[in-house]
């Protein structure tokens, strides 16, 4: 069976590992968003590529859902004694990866090439690809102006009012190698737990992503549980575009591109409402707490996919 | 008594730290070299800069005669992992200082303003000036080509014959805000016991320099003790030039530049031929293993440049 997902950040490489502990390596294709990247310290930064290369080479660190466990900070406190900038906290292992990535993509070599290399010198032997080797970046709209992701997400800890959201280059960007073959030779197509306007949303916006999808051999995952996202901004995001944030809410954003979605026990009696609008639903469990939650996700959200099928 | 002192690397750094003992810290100005400055892993390397800096502040590894003490290696182990360059080894708290010095001149801020706020955040008092605020490259004419001087001292561990030094830009290069005014200003100056080639030539070679060096104030101190360098190639370079490593080349080396030689017991049978060229000598222990050499020798030469006035 062979699946492509589409992932940001930490909820996304959570159901990535678990796909990957259900799947075959060469069955698994991550598409991730690299919207969120930007340059800090003059290093090229991607967290949620790195957020999904650490999860799946066991690297990452659980407790903040970003760099790597058993970090240090050395590098981190001298830049700090220094005066230098220090809204975005960079461990010393962590500072490896921006390090050796940037070095190479000023040799001109590309992101998605970079990548492979890392994830082979990791141990993961699954396809991660960025969705774009491009420069794309999520622009928010805000009430304080329009501000990159990271500006938004961590200096100024999501508290600007959104409004609405751009993607800066992704109309002249193209897909990384692989990500439309792979959508289009995939049995199924699973949009990970991920905030929808920021990590999906500017995967779905190069050419040619979006005409890859086939909606039919396509789920989400939603990443808004009781009302709330799990984590980062999404439901602040909806309410502030004047949306109630729901399961709901997230079958609408995705509209005609799913066949199905799968929600949380707590969203259960939002499932007619769903359903009404032309969508599979799948109940259960997603809140994914450990190892053991993030396999049993995946293995439900297989099922899921291939019931539809038939 | 204002001292100007040119030094290049670690035994530069070590009389520097012994005259900073000595002097008031508004005595002392260092001028430094910035011929050895390189680029690696994006960053900008200041490899002599950082020694007399990290040695003032107290924070040199004394074992290896760079870096920092007390260093980790988080980043430099991850970059080995990923497959990156490994030739130039740079510890966490390191390259803290690179990330910060090289984003600040991509910022456009000039290398003496950033050196002088890092002094100030590691508590220097002493007046640490690059040589300059332009890009100057001491190149090794070798029998494997031009080199760059990391690369033919790290990289390529001194193996290649030397046969010429050239200082590319030297020549539109400006000193840095200070240098000649301290050299004008100072009631003697100081040619630390650095390699003559590669330090201080670079310094000399700078337009207007050598003429605000009064030779009659201008002191020596021999790097080069029974006929071998302390550390690093310089006796090696001066053999495959065709010339006997000794105090007396280095007093032939400095020649009108310099009024006194400052040169090792061991050495002292040179005295007369060296005295025969004009130029006065101090025999002393030169070499310093700890803080106390570093203040004698320091003092000694302070006295020797004072008796030259009389």
């Amino acid at each position: 069976m062979r699946v492509a997902a589409l992932a940001g950040g930490v909820g996304g490489a959570k159901l990535a590992h678990g796909l990957a502990s259900v799947l075959a390596p060469d069955e698994l294709t991550l598409i991730v968003n690299t919207g969120d990247d930007f340059d800090y310290l003059g290093l090229r930064i991607c967290p949620d590529l790195d957020t999904v290369c650490y999860t799946l080479a066991g690297l990452a660190n659980i407790d903040t859902g970003w760099g790597q466990a058993a970090e240090t900070w050395q590098v981190f406190s001298g830049i700090q004694r220094l005066g230098g900038p220090s809204w975005f906290r960079l461990g010393d292992r962590d500072l490896a990866t921006h390090l050796e990535r940037t070095r190479l993509l000023r040799e001109g070599e590309p992101l998605s090439a970079i990548v492979r290399n890392f994830c082979e010198a990791w141990g993961v032997r699954q396809a991660v690809l960025p969705m774009t080797d491009d420069r794309v970046a999520t622009i928010l709209r805000t009430d304080e102006g329009d501000l990159e992701f990271q500006e938004y997400f961590v200096h100024r800890d999501c508290r600007p009012k959104v409004h609405g959201v751009t993607f800066s280059g992704a109309a002249s960007a193209g897909p990384a190698p692989g990500v439309i073959e792979s959508l289009r030779s995939a049995d199924g197509i699973i949009l990970c737990p991920s905030n929808p306007f920021v990590s999906i949303a500017p995967i779905m916006a190069l050419p040619g992503v979006a005409d890859a999808i086939d909606s039919s051999r396509t789920v989400a995952v939603s990443p808004i549980v009781g009302g709330e996202a799990l984590k980062g901004p999404a439901a602040k995001m909806f309410r502030e575009m004047g949306i109630a944030p729901s399961a709901t809410a997230i079958s609408d954003f995705y509209g005609k591109s799913i066949a199905g979605l799968v929600l949380d026990e707590k969203d259960a009696r939002q499932v007619p409402e769903i359903n009404a609008r032309g969508t599979r639903t799948l109940v259960t469990r997603t809140v994914m707490k450990d190892d053991r939650d993030r396999r049993t996700l995946a293995q439900a959200v297989l099922e899921f996919l291939k019931s539809g099928w038939q």
